[in-house]
């Protein structure tokens, strides 16, 4: 295993310095986020570490060789859209970008994209699931046919009132991505694995590994902390962030040696990219830089 | 405090053979559930011991009369609607029919009258409230002025696809009691507490009792069981009947030792009735009776 | 669900006073021992209910003539040797017998017998599987043409030194049932399901019963206790006996709620016979008597 | 065992009427409370069912003439003074006093006497000691001379700011007990066995029936509730009854099945007698024989 | 948060060798002891790395001068005395040095002064009360006055028989807490929070961090090891060491992730200073060193 | 305690390479495995770190000098076959080699020589016992003459069906060892203590560090990770690895805080050696170094 880390948590570095603190810090990878050029939709989103419409064989050519100096490299490619969304010509628009992320991947030699499936929040998972097939038989075909894999994350994309009900993304639960993967069993379809939201959702987070252990292309290390207080007065049935609190890894309720230890005997030998939602964290630049440092050396005790 | 039951379980029955089998089994009291005659909408719905609409004082004191030489009291009148139904016909139909309840029970001489406080179950929480708040505030009043006390039982009333996403009854968390309390602090205005809900909300169901103790008006003793293997598949944010099961209690989650305990403790002397909704003796009437026995034996060792 | 007891505890006592006594005591029915009549070859075998070798239709008749008027029925008829044995003779005998018993429960309108699969108990669960198939193909097969059910019990028979190291009875884990069913996939070989031995083995005692819903043919209820304070000096690698004790039902480790409950949504609507080797409740007739009571009292409440 | 209860909660009946009652509850067995005459100096303490100072011969053989017609025995004598009280005029005249109950219970053919060590409980137990011995040692030589065996109840008598800060009872802990039986090896030393009393000081309440199976005279079936969510707000150096509150069997923290399990393994056949100090049934003769009741009927399923 | 140390442990170093070592090994700052000259009544006491009764200005400011050139701040001031000591000479004593310690505070420009509320051990909770209004109250006015905060820790120093039965300090729960800043509201009241404390009184370390967020002035790093095998022997009553033992950071019983995690949560920012009480470590300077590298390696993977 | 490791997951790497990566790694000490020039008989075995056969007093310092040079000590000769093995012929040949490495242990001035002590695996714990007195009481008398103890492992040696079903090694247990070292009280036998088997044999590995401390001259630092998901299938009666994997410190059951503050609690101040069986981390030389690394940098935030 890689260890990594998402590269939205530094939007106010440019690529160069992306790299620069990755070397410096021992990172053996990034994900590299390529939202469009422009304003973030929401927190975590819009970043643009590389930008996939404009980029040239040669301009990814110079971008490996960079990095390859500098001894980092590219565990995958990141955009996080609503392919599903309920306006149909947004929905279009993130497709359309999508592709773009496959076709740089391809032109850097990456093999991973990660997105999400996406979802009609204002729907059932029953009734999003012919939009589901629609979009996604075809989309996977692209990947296929551009050389890369989709990793999908698992997270429901469900925090506050304005993704209720549903939330934004399908992948969220064993039961579902079994179902998606019958439904499009090519082995260009798999998941970004974030035990995190698994945590919240009461989901046993190792149990799925032996099952999905060739499906997972790329792993978030992102943790999160239930809180019973708050749970006590709210329930299950309130938003999720009423209940849970996302956390860097080593502050939350992952068991990350047990995690890891199930993902090592499963033979995964990817990339572990962390991933900081932490808003304790994201007062400054220095204080996320920080947050990636800590993360890095808590999970460094389980890892090669 | 005194076992009872619910009759919604035994609808076949008249009142006169519910009064009968509740004498023959040694219970002290019965819920009688009041639904208008007619078709019932959903599974335990539906059922009608006393028909409030056509009641008279003689006809009250005659059921009292009867109850009375069978040593059996009624707890509770109960009639659980959806007040706060989109369908703003509907909801006035129900409301009407409570009021019917309510004047039904003052009659009788009953103090408690349960229900749901009803839901919009396409709306969040927080865009039900003013409805709740035009809704309930003169309809407590109305309780005040008959003489009654309502229950509100605290089941979210979300099980299935068709009470997706919010279900039909707001008043299923200790959060949104206290708020409910905050607008509407008439002492008339309480719980008909079931600890099985909380259950599966992941609320602590004795946490509450404390401070709600002057609120609990009435006690259903419903159990449910929680699967982790069926959790692991679909986690909270599925339908709950997709990963808990309501039983009898002692079949269930429920630790009615610690329950009753500390019911006791905070000095609630009250009814406490069975309600049964475990399929698994739903099978035959004879199977229906047995599940009453089954749950008196099982929580007699608790009780007084 | 009936509740009622395995005669094996009553060996004093003729086929009449077990009726009596099931009669008195409100059992709805008695899993009956049909050992060969003479020295029992162990603790708690040996015993003979009805004398298998020399019933004839007439008594068959007769038998249940009595038992019906006494309100209790056959749950089924136990011999439990074992049919793998290294001593092919002795297992010959046993073998033979066993048939001797699958006719009478045919003569007797009895549809399950209960058993154990057996086990060369020097040799490992491998190298005892051709003799499985070998003995138990025919034998399934035989049962089938007498119209009876096969419920094996899964106890591993291995307690003590001399059963050391393999025990007498392959049949104790879902992996082996899953196999046993695989190769003899017949719907008249089946299980005789006791939780008691699953908790010493540290097997979840609820899992198994969704897979092997429809295998189950006979419940035995027992009860046992793991104490932590022996296994601290022993392990799991002692004989069994050094660190658990069998105990009535509700003074052992089994959560008697959690099992009947999932029985009860798994559809299991058979028998559920107390099995009393508690050796603190042997000591006299009067003793093991009362330990019947005890377990009775306790079982019902969990019970219609 | 033999199931019974300590009369102090029945301070307002007669012993004629404790007898009636606990023929008519099937109890049997009753430890007698035999407080001198006169004003209790504390709740529970104070009550006399049997007055020793004046018992003769024969009054005692009309009382276990009339005891033996109800098939009620008398478990034991109990009087719980403090024997090691600051004043030594009182301590004295308590002394004299648990003498005379000795000799009652000889003239009664009774073999067990309960009561507490006592403590200085403004001193430590180390300073205690000393005064235990002198005390102590003459006393149990008394006892064997009498033909009556002691049993001392494990209760530290620490609920209350006045009893801070030692508790009036030094026989609290395992690590005292085996201190006391080294001291004074007589085999008329032991225990009245409550393990309640365990539950809220933390100590394990099963462990040390093995180690002291041959100390335990008698058995009291209290119980009682820890409730961490008072501990959290006072901590562990609280006066006890800030974090923990008596109850009966089965609406406490006590695992019954469990307990009565080892029980029965360590071979104690004696009497397991519940004592009420539960103030949520305190408030009438009513509720206090109801309290009996309840606790026997929860008692009953692990009992033979 | 910024790791740093208490200088208790290091006693046979000077200031100047104690800030060498703090640089060498990275800690951001030092909690500086400040008794009096001389022998120290008890473990861990009497260290003085700033005499703080002939500090003057100039001194503060080459103090400082040299702890700025090695990047090491003074977390705070320690000197934690008894003020409510049962010999009013003694406390007086205390009273006025702590006032020194206030002052050299002011001079140095450190913020906050860490000590005891004090206790007459010999007294309850409740009888100590008037004396700590008295002594408190002006004391609080004089650290207003000066310019400091002072920050109490909250151990109930009660370990062995000499400080039995009430401990030395009162300020140790969460229900103290609440009633001292009742009473004493100021914003320059507040707490030394140190989580092992807690563990072993059996109160939740994280739950009163929500309440008490701006009353954390300082938090001690110190961990211990509650061991069931000896609390099963002594019970809760016992003196604590009898059944804890303080370790470090990591190898005891703290949570130290979810501690942190907390404490990010609700916005403190301020000092976390090891503290080492670990008899294992204290056997030579060099062991002791060692004990703070280790302590910092366990929690640098929790902090920034 | 020192840091170090046991050098059989290097067989490739020769004496100087083992020193070498040692230092560079900081590692204070190597268990140096000592098994005959040859095939290996199974995984983990047949390493030669030291020729002991044909070492001299020469050879041996020469080693010493340069293992000193690079700061890097000896904890232990390792040498682990089967004395007891039922082919007496071979448990002979191991015998006579275990005496040279007791003989190298000497002339290299190292005091500890870690093996197992053996089993006849077809035999019982019973019918080894007079085998293991006489094989082992000479031998521990020779150990005395050459001055070395003799640290034996805690393994079972069971975990596949080749070494079932009693294991390759007796010394496995808490009752076992108490026996083995009433029956040679000499203070030159004792363990090398590892808590990974003790994990998965369900036994507390913290309590017998009070018991057994003096007994403790050398530890093992693996964990293994017992999945339940495997247990419920097959139970504790299958071969042990079908329910547990050994692997690295961190990415097992094992609690290293607890078990490395008991461990400086009863005062133990020797090697702690991490012995690396984790499959996942054998694929290369690479791989094998990489997890002492990562071993190391787990283990190290719990030691001076």
């Amino acid at each position: 295993m890689q260890l990594g880390f998402a590269s939205a948590i530094l939007p106010d570095l440019s690529l160069e310095e992306v790299t620069a603190f990755a070397q410096a810090e021992g990172f053996a990878c990034v994900e590299l986020m390529c939202w469009p050029k422009g304003k973030a939709e929401r927190r975590y989103a819009g970043v643009t570490h590389i930008e996939v419409t404009t980029l040239t064989k040669a301009m990814a050519e110079e971008i490996q060789g960079r990095l390859s100096k500098a001894g980092v490299s590219i565990s995958g490619l990141g955009y996080y859209p609503n392919l599903l969304a309920p306006d149909a010509a947004e929905a279009e628009v993130c497709l359309e970008h999508l592709k773009q992320v496959m076709r740089a991947a391809s032109l850097l030699g990456v093999t991973v994209v990660n997105t999400f499936v996406g979802r009609d929040w204002t729907k059932s998972v029953e009734e999003n699931w012919p939009r589901f097939r629609e979009v996604w038989k075809p989309l996977v075909g692209f990947a296929e046919d551009t050389g890369v894999r989709v990793g999908i994350e698992n997270c429901p994309m469900l925090f506050t009132d304005d993704e209720w009900p549903g939330g934004k993304n399908l992948a969220c639960t064993p039961a579902i991505w079994r179902r998606m993967f019958e439904e499009i069993p090519s082995s260009s379809f798999g998941l970004n694995y974030d035990p995190s939201h698994l945590v919240w959702q009461q989901i046993d987070y190792t149990e799925p590994l032996w099952e999905f252990a060739d499906r997972i292309f790329h792993v978030h290390a992102k943790d999160c902390r239930v809180d019973q207080r708050r749970l006590n007065q709210v329930g299950v049935l309130a938003t999720p962030l009423e209940y849970h609190t996302p956390k860097l890894p080593g502050l939350g309720d992952v068991d990350w040696g047990r995690f890891l230890s199930v993902l090592t005997d499963v033979g995964y030998q990817g990339p572990v990219c962390i991933e900081v939602e932490d808003r304790a964290y994201e007062g400054s630049l220095e204080l996320r830089k920080a947050s990636l440092r800590q993360s890095a050396r808590y999970l460094r005790q389980y890892l090669p």
